[in-house]
C-alpha cells in the first residue's frame, strides 16, 4: 500500500493546488486542505456569502479549450456572484472531475484558477477530485458587514437602471471562436479574451454597498437576467436599447443589429445589473470611474411588473430570449 | 421569452429543491435559493467548517442506482466529513449535472437528499443545475465553538483508536449490487442498505468535540485512512485486526477472510475513526451508547511513524490497499 499513489486522489489536490506553507496571515484560514473540513474564521460583525457554480465542457466551454481559461472562468463565475452581493470573496472549494490525469492540463487549469482567485485575496481551502466526464464545480464563501449584501429585492421605482463595462463582448467571442478564422484581428482577439477570461467586477460590488438597491450579475444575458430582478423588487423595468453600452471592437466587427442581440441575450458576460437611487448615482459613477470601470444607466425602474424596451422612443420587442442552460 | 420556462434551469431548482415558505427559524438563513448567492449568519463564537464532495456515476454509484440513494449518498458523505470535525452542519449548496431532465428521477433524488439534510437541520441555500454527464457535488457548511474543531492532527501516543459502528458492510453491499441474486436474504439486504444509505454518524462527531484528540471519517478504507490520521499526527498506529468489528450480516453472508479484507480495505463505510485518551474513553463510550452506536476499540498510537497491524498477536501485512478514486 502506497499511502500518496502517484496521480491517486489525495496527491492530485496536493500537487496542484495546495499552496506551499501557512494561510495567507489574516486569510482566516484556521485549516485548509487536508483535513476532512476547512475550518475559517468569519470576521466579527459579517454576514456568511455562499455560492457555487458549475462549468461543463461543451455547455461553457468549447471541447479542447484552454485549460487555463477554464479554471480562470470556474474562479470568475463564482467571484461574479459575489460581486453580485457587494460580498468580499474570501475562500473557494473546488470539485473537479476529469476523465483522467494529464499533468499539463491540470497545471495549466490550476494556474488559471489559483491566479484569478489571488488577485481576489481567495484562499483554496477544500477540494474534491473524481474520475468521470470533465466538470468544474467552485464554490466560494465571502462575507459582508451584516446587513449591507446586495439583494436582487431592494429596487424601487424610480431607480436609474445601469450596467458595467460593455455588453456582448462574450457572445461576440463565442461566436469567433466558433468558426476560426485563418488571422484574426486585434479587435476579435480582444472579444475571444473577454468570452475567455470574464472579469469579475468584486471591487464595483464592493462599492456598491450601501449604495445601490439592488444589484445581480449577468450571466444569462440581460432579456434573461433583468425580469428576475423586477420581480424579486416588484417593480417594472424599462431599457432605452441606444443606451445599451457596446464595445468598439464588437461594433468593428459585426453589424448593430447583432451586436445589440448580442448585448441583449448574449450570456456569459459577467457585467452588474445595478438599481440605484438618482440621487445616489453619481457617487457609484466616482467609484466606478475610480476602477478604470464605465457604469453606463440603460433605463429605469417604474411602479408596475414586467419588462419593456424601446429603440429610439419606439416600442421593441427583443427578437432574442435569455440564455438558459436548459432551454 | 418566457421568464421561467418550463424545466428552465431557474425553474428546475425551484421545483424540485426549494422548500416553500420561509426558512426554519434558528436556520442562520438571512437569504436562500433565488438570488446571486445565499447569506447566512454564523452563531456567535463559532468556527465556519466547509466540506464538498462530489458522487460521479460508476464511481461513487453504478448505472441505473435508485436515484434516491443518490440523493442521499450525496448529503451522506458531506454530512460524514461535518461529523469527523464536530462540527454542526447548517448549510448545503448543490451543483446538479444532468443529462436531461427527468421528473421522477430529479423528484426521487431530490427526497434523498433533502430527507436526510432534514435529519440533520441542514437547509439547501444554493444550487446550480448544469446540462452534461450525471455529477453531484454537495457542499455543506456548518460550525463548531471556536477552537473545538475535531483535526486529524490532535492524536497523541498512548492514545485509544476506536471506530464506530461495524466496518466492511458497504464493500460486501457493493459486491452485492454487483452480481443480482434471484433472491436476496434479509442480510444481504441490510449489507445493501448499508452501501446505499450510509448514516453519517453526526452526532458522535459532536459528542467527540473536546473529548476525542483526532477523528476522520472512513470513506477510503481503514488502510488508506488510517495513515493519514497518524502521519498527521506525527504518531505510529497499530491495529489489532481481530478486533475489527464485523457486523453479523456480514459474517453470515460471506468468509471471514474475506470479511476482514473488506473491513479493512473497502470504502464508502464512513464510520468515524478517533483517538482518545484512555481515560477519556468511558465518557465518549457512554455517549455512542446513548446513540445506540457501539464504539469499538482497534487499536493504539505509539511514538514512531507508520502503521502496523496484528492478527492475534502476529505481525500482520494487509492483501489489500485503500480505495482510492484516481489509483
Amino acid at each position: 500500500m502506497s499511502m500518496e499513489p502517484e496521480f491517486g486522489e489525495f496527491d492530485l489536490i496536493r500537487r496542484f493546488f495546495l499552496k506551499r506553507g501557512a494561510p495567507r496571515r489574516g486569510s482566516g484560514v484556521l485549516l485548509g486542505i487536508g483535513d476532512d473540513a476547512a475550518l475559517l474564521e468569519l470576521p466579527q460583525g459579517t454576514d456568511l456569502v455562499a455560492t457555487v457554480d458549475t462549468v461543463v465542457c461543451g455547455t461553457h466551454f468549447l471541447e479542447g479549450a484552454d485549460p487555463r481559461s477554464i479554471g480562470h472562468r470556474a474562479m470568475a463565475v463564482n467571484l461574479s456572484d459575489m460581486a453580485a452581493m457587494g460580498a468580499t470573496p474570501a475562500w473557494a472549494t473546488l470539485a473537479l472531475t476529469l476523465p483522467g490525469v494529464e499533468a499539463s492540463w491540470l497545471e495549466e487549469f490550476a494556474a488559471g484558477l489559483l491566479q484569478l482567485g489571488a488577485e481576489h485575496a481567495v484562499e483554496l481551502v477544500g477540494g474534491d477530485t473524481t474520475r468521470g466526464p470533465l466538470t468544474v464545480s467552485v464554490q466560494i464563501m465571502g462575507h459582508v458587514p451584516h446587513g449591507t449584501a446586495l439583494r436582487r429585492s431592494g429596487a424601487a421605482a424610480g431607480d436609474i437602471l445601469a450596467v458595467s463595462g460593455t455588453l456582448g463582448d462574450a457572445a461576440a467571442g463565442l461566436a469567433l471562436l466558433k468558426k476560426p478564422a485563418a488571422r484574426l484581428t486585434a479587435q476579435a482577439q480582444a472579444l475571444i479574451q473577454r468570452f475567455n477570461y470574464p472579469t469579475p467586477r468584486v471591487q464595483l460590488g464592493i462599492a456598491a454597498r450601501g449604495v445601490a438597491g439592488a444589484a445581480m450579475d449577468l450571466s444569462d444575458g440581460l432579456v434573461g437576467d433583468l425580469p428576475k430582478l423586477a420581480l424579486a423588487s416588484g417593480v417594472a423595468a424599462h431599457v432605452a436599447i441606444e443606451k445599451l453600452p457596446l464595445s468598439a471592437a464588437m461594433l468593428d466587427t459585426i453589424g448593430i443589429e447583432q451586436a445589440r442581440d448580442w448585448a441583449l441575450a448574449g450570456g456569459e458576460d459577467f457585467e452588474m445589473l445595478l438599481a440605484i437611487a438618482p440621487d445616489r448615482f453619481p457617487a457609484l459613477k466616482r467609484s466606478a470611474d475610480q476602477l478604470n470601470l464605465t457604469l453606463t444607466p440603460i433605463g429605469e425602474l417604474r411602479t408596475g411588473a414586467g419588462v419593456t424596451w424601446s429603440l429610439n422612443g419606439n416600442d421593441f420587442v427583443p427578437s432574442v430570449s435569455g440564455y438558459d442552460h436548459f432551454a
